[in-house]
């Protein structure tokens, strides 16, 4: 993707004050400008304008003007030390999981990731539950709005904290999510998100100031929020759709965004269709007994063979639970076997074990070999999760295709957005339903391990 | 004047949403406002956005929406329900003084008008004590800021509740001050005004959203911010110079803004000179024994006439303290009566008295006739106040014709800015050598009283 920010960073050598030239300090960086080519007065919020005395007087008239420049001129959004670097940071606020970058604008490269829990989810799990919190009052949306600025500020401090720069140096920001995700970040009312017939406040892209929304980054910056394109199909899907290029594709295409609110898009041979589902977060490791996020010990590819079971750990350390792929597979396996019946029952074995909260349960990985000392179970329950997930993607995907006058034969090309697409066994997505059994090549290529990329699968006694 | 406001109220009636129109709100106002020939998307901050399904749905799918507009397009300053009528507010802030004006911005009618202390006098009486605690650290320049906006907010708070509506009625505002009394308002530094060469952070015109001040007016509403000239000619002088139209006169003119700071303007046949002088806010009541605002009560206009003391008060109420015509008649009658020498020093005679902090003072009115029970006196060191005031502007004009290589006698028009220049006595003005002594067209008309607009004098018992 070629590198393309809104923000550029200019350094400027000014001529001191004098008693024979007493333009102001603003007045004087403007002609600088002026000379390295950038037209008319820039404007700037008083927060950026205050910095400009001290840093010129500090730094011997020297300063690094970060400018947005835009058809009716150019705002400045930073002004630092001469030398300072341009940092932007973007941001995918999954209802469950937040994941940001922080990327220097100048080099084009991410400097960081960090990944971490919504903080939203004490107020309630889903959409329709933080819909419901927030419609209560005010003060409920408030709440939310604050948390997830707070978890983002947090998210962006450590990311600077990681590049030896402090969160000012951010100029510029991006943010994805769901519409109501967006809604809640943004501040705006989702009471009509909630009833019929479920409409956006506002879905045209926005560029808010970050300072208007509590972010702690540039005083000047700006956040760039991706347009919504319904009252549950937002910003996250669009970002995605122009990142597979789905819309301009040939034929017919099928692309997932699979999360806890999973969105599919149906390019019908260049008629757009689009629905939402709510699949949950067990593919994020939540409403599983033993999941957990994608990191080390993570069981993330598992087998059954001859009765035994196999798996493969990220960083092969010993396992303490299973990620999403890793649960994928064991469902599937535990289908494949015929421990778990067409419906979801589980039928006993000499691996079942009762488990007192979850009910019948298969052992993973006993207490004796696991990197914490517990059981890994795959519980009754752990299954229905994950049979109501792909029943809710499948059944987004058929009814947009009957919508279309299509059906899933139709596929030219199946598309998982993301990371997970290329993690997970498409194998196992086809045995338990989750994908429909397409030829081979109109699926994604997955089978990637976050681990180390080898695709070996160890064979680990049990 | 006529009336071109920079925001405009438009009425919309929305199609209400439906399973078949799922259009977001803010989409639906955008779309409506087209169709009254408004282009582009509207953009607005996020908490201009947030009040719309609110509106709508409270109103039948009606709103009001203020809407200003520039070349690149149209932003939102408020949304609200339908018929409201757009306000806006206009302030002076002098170093002593603040006066408000809340103006209907359909009919162009002022609704109401406000003075009051500037409350960071509690941190330094003049210009350069202010600016002298402003640099002592970042939050005594917050604690300015703070200041002035939170006297503005009740001053807008009180003339809205006059016109039987809420602050955030007020869609526009429109701000002039000196240049520090600006730089505090703003949050801007004011280190390098206090330090040679003097110059401004900031000297071009400001269009700052009213809530990044604190300013509590429509969440989406602009302070206008008149110019700077320099470090010590500011916006306020700007304003009276567009006001007083002396840049377009013809021949040599002379235009004075008197206060705490008093600016003068040269018009020398065309070319501009400005320049400030420190003359103290004697005339604004302050530093006076018995000095007052211009408010029932206040001796307004003053004569010594055989030996005996006659005065005017506003509302012809008895007399509480002299206000800046009264004090300015008081001493030029002083001195024409000779009981006040050419240096200031006071002659004692049977309206003498003592007084235990003020020193030798002459009795305007005693107690038994006041309205408050107290003797009302002109000390010698109110004499010293008057003398600092009008001999620094006398300096001032002195020092710009001097500068234009021209001398008092060239002046053609002598112009004093406001209500002040309406209000004194002209000829008391020469007298104490405050105004140069022009032929009598030349000077100010003057003259008019803030009472009932009638000039005669009544001969008052003393």
């Amino acid at each position: 993707m070629p590198l393309e920010p809104a923000v550029v960073a200019h350094t400027v050598q000014l001529e001191p004050a004098t008693q024979e030239d007493l333009r102001s300090d603003w007045t004087r960086l403007c002609d600088a400008l002026a000379a390295q080519g950038v037209q008319g007065p820039v404007t700037a919020p008083p927060s950026v304008m205050a910095a400009l005395p001290g840093v010129l007087r500090r730094h011997n008239w020297q300063a690094s003007v970060v400018l947005r420049c835009r058809a009716a001129g150019c705002e400045a959004v930073r002004v630092g030390a001469p030398g300072d670097r341009p940092l932007g940071f973007a941001v995918d606020m999954g209802t469950t999981k937040l994941a940001g970058y922080l990327v220097d604008l100048q080099s084009g490269k991410t400097l960081g990731m960090r990944g971490r829990m919504n903080p939203q989810i004490a107020y309630g799990e889903d959409v329709m539950a933080r819909i419901g919190y927030a419609m209560q009052s005010q003060s409920h949306l408030e709440t939310l709005q604050r948390a997830i600025v707070g978890a983002l500020n947090e998210m962006i401090a450590e990311l600077c904290a990681g590049a030896g720069v402090g969160p000012g140096h951010v100029v510029d920001m991006v943010a994805v999510g769901n519409t109501a995700m967006h809604h809640l970040f943004v501040g705006l009312p989702v009471e009509q998100l909630g009833t019929a017939p479920y409409v956006a406040a506002v879905a045209q892209a926005l560029d808010i100031r970050a300072a208007d929304l509590g972010l702690e980054i540039a005083p000047g910056g700006y956040v760039y929020i991706l347009p919504n394109i319904a009252g549950f199909v937002g910003a996250d899907h669009v970002s995605m759709l122009l990142a597979s290029n789905i819309p301009s594709m040939d034929g017919v295409v099928v692309g997932l965004d699979i999360g806890t609110n999973t969105e599919v898009t149906l390019n019908a041979n260049g008629r757009l269709l689009a629905c939402s589902t709510a699949s949950g977060p067990a593919f994020e490791g939540a409403h599983i007994r033993d999941g957990m996020r994608a990191s080390e010990g993570a069981i993330e590819r598992l087998r059954i063979v001859d009765g035994k079971v196999q798996y493969q750990t990220i960083e092969h350390a010993p396992p303490v639970g299973l990620c999403g792929s890793g649960i994928l597979d064991a469902v599937a396996q535990l289908r494949l076997a015929g421990i778990v019946s067409v419906t979801g029952a589980m039928a006993g074995n000499d691996r079942t074990v009762i488990d007192d909260v979850h009910g019948t349960a298969f052992l993973v990985a006993p207490a004796r070999i696991t990197g914490h000392g517990a059981d890994i179970l795959v519980s009754r329950s752990d299954v229905q999760e994950i049979q109501l997930a792909k029943g809710a993607m499948r059944a987004g995907v058929k009814i947009l295709l009957e919508e279309a006058g299509l059906t899933e034969a139709d596929i030219d090309t199946f598309i998982i957005a993301g990371a997970f697409g290329s993690y997970i066994d498409v194998e196992s997505a086809v045995a338990i339903g989750m994908f429909p059994p397409l030829p081979r090549d109109a699926l994604p290529a997955g089978g990637q391990l976050v681990g180390d990329g080898r695709a070996a699968m160890p064979g680990l006694p049990v």
